[in-house]
């Protein structure tokens, strides 16, 4: 067993992104202690920049110490007691884990289902949520399986007019579209670290509302998982009175994201969206002058995920294998329904740059004139160029 | 919002211990996917560098990507369904909390407990375990609370004889006294990183015995958790037939585990563990020459981590403040019942040297004497010295 050295990665698939050198360094600072004074100024720093990034003012903020799979599993946990109603909707992947989720806490669940591809559309949930007292809807803001985008402020409406609390995944689209928990007055509502707040994986921010945490102290049962289990965790990170001991803190990986989100607040918000918005641009107008579709309408397209139609005839999985092995070039495949049929293309915080789309159009147009499919690169650059001038 | 920069600390607490500066690099290595060719050979390195430490041959061993919290609760959760009888020992907090987590997972708990400080009593357990059929026998083989060893030999062996499925925590004893899955014929054994294996906190090391993998396979009913459901990580971690995706690993945490074992097995298992009982003898021989004394009798002591008594009109948060603030020194509270009655020094990992003894002991004695507790640091150096010459 030697020192792992990682090979040079550009990485422009669903997630990890790259991942900045500032961001990096932050990760080797020496590990201090989980109850260390330093540490816990730390941790409300961290609240505090994800209450302001989810734009969600009054709202409980704090990280979970594993990958944006618990924040959706601590949604659905602690909010579902067995016997309680769920409408789920699922237009990818990760809608279909939060009915697997659901279906573990205990409760009745009513799927919605969507064509991979589509956005959830509300009349069919607003059908779903009229036919009953329902507790919880949960629904995907950016499915990172398809790259379509929903809406979320309508989904989180439609949930206060039933009564039901909202649970949103927006592990793809904070930090690359609008994530607004407040004014959607949304009540659950957490993300990812590898993703457009590009530090590592491994950490989930997560976000309640007043009303969630409400309904988590009164349970009648105990949540089913102890790790992600609100009544423990937000004695553990409440920081009034004394903090009890609930678990050790990934001191390191937390570095990182505190250092990510300096970084974020530097660039400036509303800056990231629009470099987000514009590397999108350019790389569809390039994908389109390569002779390319993509699978989602123009409307309903994440900037951060694009998710490009393999042509007939085109060997998916050689052409991410040429990209890797050609341009260092990490893109990501399908999943489910859509495996061998796209390409997702991420343009992820740091990997979201004039130079990712470039090279992306650059490898991707070679690949496919090595599998026979003609595709002009310095066509895609120019017209990519074109949107970025 | 600035960058943060963590104070000067020396970590001699319960966890986390230091972090060599060799696995700080390995944090900060550039991010790569997941799903990488280099990262999954890096993965597998793990796992068989986890199978040797843990000497777990056969064992399915991975890192779960969250604190070591989550180790027990993947113990717990996926070995019981509701309706199971649980044997629990508990002679600390940790105990304490793997009954809570099997009541969450609907089973019927029988609680063994002792008091804090003492070992778990096999003669107890097995008086427990014959009362009808049990599935599981769970126990702490070091607990953090305390610094008390309980006899993991032994309590496996009962679980063998009861037909139960053993599960043995050595978060803390992992790396620092023998922990050995093959002798022991133990079915489930987890560990956390930032303890011995002095990497930071946020995995969860586990290894599970072919019979604990058919258990789980064959369950009824699905493990509460999505995210450490054995089921899904077993296609996950596999590596057979290709992997199943199930959720993004932390890379760079991984790589920091990955250096800590290369330079684990470098230094070499025995030599680590007779570093760990060096540095003990020499910490037992100062402290006593301080004319403090240990919680726990010298034959069930960890080396690793030494509960010593706060000495009559000694206030216990006063001297841990002082030498944090004139040491940079961490060291430990007590816990429960031992709260302002212990101090918990660790040697730990790369905080296991005479360095760290001598600092500690010198600390420890100036902030005593500034209590009015008359302690001779020099004495006590002396006293240790005379154990590491």
């Amino acid at each position: 067993m030697q020192s792992f050295q990682p090979p040079r990665r550009i990485l422009m698939g669903p997630g990890p992104s790259d991942v900045s050198p500032r961001v990096l360094a932050a990760l080797a600072r020496p590990t201090i202690g989980h109850l260390d004074p330093a540490f816990q100024d730390l941790m409300e720093e961290i609240k505090a920049g994800l209450s302001r990034l989810f734009n969600a003012d009054g709202y409980a903020c704090v990280p979970l110490p594993a990958p944006g799979t618990a924040g959706m599993e601590a949604a659905i946990m602690n909010l579902l007691e067995p016997g309680d109603r769920a409408v789920i909707a699922i237009n990818g992947a990760f809608g279909g884990r939060m009915a697997d989720m659901a279906d573990r806490a205990g409760a009745e669940v009513i799927k919605v289902e969507f064509e991979w591809g589509q956005p959830v559309d509300p009349a069919k949930v607003e059908a779903a949520l009229a036919g009953g007292p329902v507790k919880v809807l949960a629904f995907v803001h950016a499915e990172t399986s398809t790259g379509a985008k929903s809406d979320a402020a309508a989904l989180c409406a439609l949930a206060r007019k039933y009564g039901a609390l909202s649970v949103v995944d927006c592990v793809t689209s904070l930090g690359g579209i609008t994530v607004d928990a407040g004014a959607w007055d949304a009540d659950v509502i957490y993300s990812g670290t590898q993703k457009c707040l590009s530090a590592p994986p491994g950490l989930s921010p997560i976000c309640l509302s007043p009303r969630a945490q409400t309904a988590i102290s009164g349970r009648t049962t105990k949540v089913r998982n102890w790790l992600l289990d609100f009544n423990l965790l937000m004695a553990y990170w409440g920081g009034e009175g004394g903090r009890t001991y609930h678990h050790t803190a990934p001191i390191n990986a937390l570095y990182g994201l505190h250092e990510s989100l300096v970084a974020l607040f530097e660039e400036g918000q509303q800056a990231v969206l629009v470099r987000h918005a514009r590397s999108h641009e350019a790389l569809a107008a390039g994908i389109e002058a390569a002779g390319l579709k993509f699978l989602v309408e123009p409307a309903h397209r994440l900037p951060q995920l694009n998710a490009v139609l393999v042509p007939e005839g085109v060997d998916e999985a050689a052409v991410r294998a040429y990209v890797l092995a050609k341009w260092d070039l990490e893109l990501g495949a399908g999943l489910g329904p859509l495996k061998g049929k796209i390409w997702r293309i991420g343009l992820m915080g740091a990997s979201s740059t004039a130079w990712h789309v470039r090279l992306c159009l650059t490898a991707l147009c070679e690949a496919l004139n090595a599998q026979g499919f003609k595709a002009d690169g310095a066509a895609a650059v120019s017209a990519a160029d074109g949107k970025l001038a």
